[in-house]
């Protein structure tokens, strides 16, 4: 049995953020790939949607640039043929800022040939700009909208 | 080939907050149930996690005090024996404030004879507590933190 595309997209991912490493990561990405990651481009400007391969390793340059991973649980998993999903809670760095941030988020991912050929991301994005600031930002409860 | 558990849950959950009709509902969730929706609980007193089938239904009764459920659309999904994962972007309404919201959120769904038996929820947090506040919150750019 052959180690699931997942492992190996994964670990190349991470060796590429916190090393700058991306030659490992270069092979396991289609040429085409639909690459999307939802939350407040704003601020984050390497979140959004991208196109293509190069795009691709230009985001996840910039995501290197700017985080360093420390730790991540995998809090749920799917695995299928070409397929996985997973929610995962990440320890991250700010580097500029040199702040410690936890982010929650959900992946779904295709691959073609063990490459990646569409991904989806989530993040639970209000308590990631929360701790980014540094200072909580007051809410009315849903009952005094 | 039976229909899987996601289909029968999916469709009592909708008809739950859109009809209040709680009976299809109980019989799908298992007694034991884990349940966590990761969000802002400030402002929306129904996210946060609950234990057992009683504290779940009453919250899915909050739920659908608050909200009704226009459409959804599933953008992605993987199915497995006794589980489920998808990401869905539901057009709903707030009805105190008669607002119309979107949301993305991404479910992992486990699944015991037939009933629920845990279930993950995160939502895209920052752009759901936007609509809901009627106006952007400022954010900087990451580089100026």
């Amino acid at each position: 049995m052959t180690e699931h595309s997942l492992w190996r997209f994964s670990r190349a991912l991470h060796r590429a953020i916190n090393e700058r490493q991306l030659e490992d990561l270069e092979a396991l990405i289609d040429e085409e790939v639909d690459w999307a990651i939802h939350g407040p481009i704003d601020m984050f400007p390497f979140f959004g949607a991208r196109r293509g391969k190069a795009a691709v390793l230009e985001v996840i340059r910039q995501i290197a640039e700017n985080l360093r991973v420390h730790r991540f649980d995998r809090e749920s998993i799917m695995l299928g043929v070409d397929q996985a999903a997973s929610m995962m809670r990440y320890s991250l760095s700010v580097l500029d800022a040199n702040r410690a941030i936890s982010l929650r988020l959900a992946h779904f991912a295709q691959f073609k040939d063990g490459r990646l050929r569409r991904l989806r991301v989530l993040v639970d994005s209000f308590d990631l700009v929360e701790q980014a600031l540094g200072r909580p930002i007051h809410l009315p409860g849903i009952a005094s909208l």
